[in-house]
């Protein structure tokens, strides 16, 4: 049974979840490429549609995301990937998770603490 | 602050998590009217690529998935949506999870039990 990267393009998303906590971590895609390299060396591995290229997560950081478990759902194109985070946290703003703005009415609010100084991992790249 | 649907053609993925467990149960696709929909009803409703329109979770199965919680990403690209699922299952598979297959060495074993008879519940619809 075969990923099947057709339908957008050849990527498909890779949804990181911590393998601890449970908490959805990151959303990213992945080409057949970073598939086999997330397989091959056991650190998640997106492809960038801005930079177009490979993207281990954390490769400049650090913050790498160790393989744990990985699921498919029915379609076979989408992942869950349980990882234990490297790191203090995998957003480049800072935060633990990306998804650190909560709807409240019809605002975004940012409901988490900064859990490091990205000017200080990131030097203004991700 | 809004949401960028600029990404896939006016789509953005939306991970649907159970707002107990942690879960992740699916991740659909919303476009601009299927995100107002889901805030309208405080129902999940996708836009189905396959079918070109709106598709509300659970709409013939009444396995709706109640909204609780929102969350959007630093590129404001993507959703994490926390619910309570009504009905034992989102998967028309009939598995709580559409992520019930997990990668065991080369191999995509089936690691949940089927929590309902599919057919009966959708007769062959999803």
């Amino acid at each position: 049974m075969n990923l099947d990267f057709s339908k957008f393009d050849g990527l498909l998303p890779a949804v990181v979840q911590d393998a601890t906590s449970g908490r959805v971590l990151m959303v990213g895609f992945m080409n057949d490429e970073a598939w086999r390299k997330t397989r091959e060396t056991g650190f998640v591995t997106f492809y960038s549609r801005s930079r177009n290229k490979l993207w281990m997560k954390g490769e400049s950081s650090g913050h790498r995301l160790v393989v744990k478990e990985i699921f498919t759902d029915c379609d076979v194109d989408t992942l869950v990937i349980k990882v234990d985070a490297l790191g203090p946290g995998v957003c480049h703003e800072g935060y633990e998770s990306c998804f650190f703005r909560k709807l409240e009415g019809n605002d975004w609010v940012v409901t988490d603490k900064q859990m490091y100084d990205p000017n200080a991992v990131y030097g203004g790249k991700q």
